[in-house]
């Protein structure tokens, strides 16, 4: 089973698009099990006030084919859960492939799975990768080895197409694309901080700025549990 | 509270990012309260294999500011579920802004609700939209008075964007935007019927083949059901 298995460690606080998105594109791969787990399993909330129930507690999870691994504001915290990072690190060992949207890649991080390499994040919080010993890199989708990571939120669905074409190849990808109609048309045209206004660029850091220092805090505090172990 | 509700009316087999979409984007509207709704709330499964949870039941959705219907293979029974549209129209008649992705605006016309309306919808079923008297239109969003229509799953994100704007503004919307850093780079070119190669469109509509008889049987069921009453 573990080898068909893509699994989403989820946490209190995660952004719902950052998995969602991927898990629409990757559990169209045939003979693929999707699977939504947690440390503790049963339910939890993710943004938006959305309950996502019946989770697997991550330890029932003996393997997988992929571990994506999604971010959001709860990120500051699964930083510091040694148990999540843990159960991180195990299904890393034996994934072909490593994967994370938006701030997840902090969790990666965290879990000492980014050590020398390149890596996405969300546009305002890349500047912590070096924190765990990586190369953060503006790209959308950051192919580095086996980890392939991804910008903040939306770029999940563009991460999930990239890894459905290496594993079932890049036609099938193709109508898996074509069945989402994922032909996108943004009606405004401020997705990336250089494209954005001043004027907007600074209303979304004021919105973050309430929680950066306690992230930033939490990825050194992260940083030097992982540099000690 | 319901001047400020955003409702996604639910129903089992539900594309869960038709609606994980335009949630994440309408869920940041401030003083917004997102509601998860379906005919008999609790729990639901979409698409992937997720459960929703704590799913409000629409007969206690008293009122709303925008309707979002997804769509997905469930539509096929929901187009037929005399309880859920009539909670559809309720819910449609206080609404600033009625809006569906992707085969939700099946449910839309299943519910009277597109007569004389050019709509959007999945490219796969844009075809059965004049049964319910709407005019298919081929854009990704689409809006004819009150009612915005999105095409295929995906198209949901740009849908959201597009009803944040009209609600909190272009900038704000900008600064929503920027946050879930949509700013789309599809790894593959095939997201429409016309960009898709002949045998990647000629897979889709093989796989849904299985389905699609099923639908237009009941598009045309609920199209009666409309006409007679």
């Amino acid at each position: 089973m573990s080898e068909s298995t893509i699994v989403f460690p989820l946490f209190p606080g995660v952004t719902q698009l950052d998995f969602t998105g991927p898990l629409e594109v990757l559990s169209r791969l045939p003979g693929a099990r999707t699977v939504l787990a947690s440390r503790a399993g049963g339910e939890l909330q993710g943004s938006g006030g959305v309950t996502f129930a019946h989770l697997t507690p991550l330890a029932h999870v003996t393997g997988c084919l992929v571990v994506c691994v999604p971010g959001g504001f709860g990120t500051t915290e699964a930083m510091l859960d040694a148990e999540y990072l843990r159960e991180l690190r195990r299904l890393a060992a034996g994934a072909r492939y490593v994967t994370s949207v938006c701030t997840g890649a902090l969790l990666l991080g965290a879990a000492g799975l980014l050590r020398g390499r390149r890596a996405a994040c969300h546009w305002a919080f890349r500047d912590l990768l070096p924190l765990f010993g990586a190369e953060p890199d503006p790209a959308r989708v950051v192919r580095d080895g086996n980890v392939i990571t991804g910008g903040g939120v939306t770029a999940g669905i563009d991460l999930g197409l990239t890894v459905l074409a290496e594993l079932a190849g890049r036609e099938f990808a193709e109508s898996v694309q074509l069945a989402l109609e994922y032909a996108p048309e943004p009606p405004l045209d401020a997705g990336r901080p250089e494209r954005a206004s001043p004027l907007v660029r600074t209303q979304v850091l004021q919105r973050i700025e309430a929680l950066a220092p306690d992230r930033r805090a939490a990825a050194e505090r992260a940083a030097q549990s992982l540099h000690g172990a």
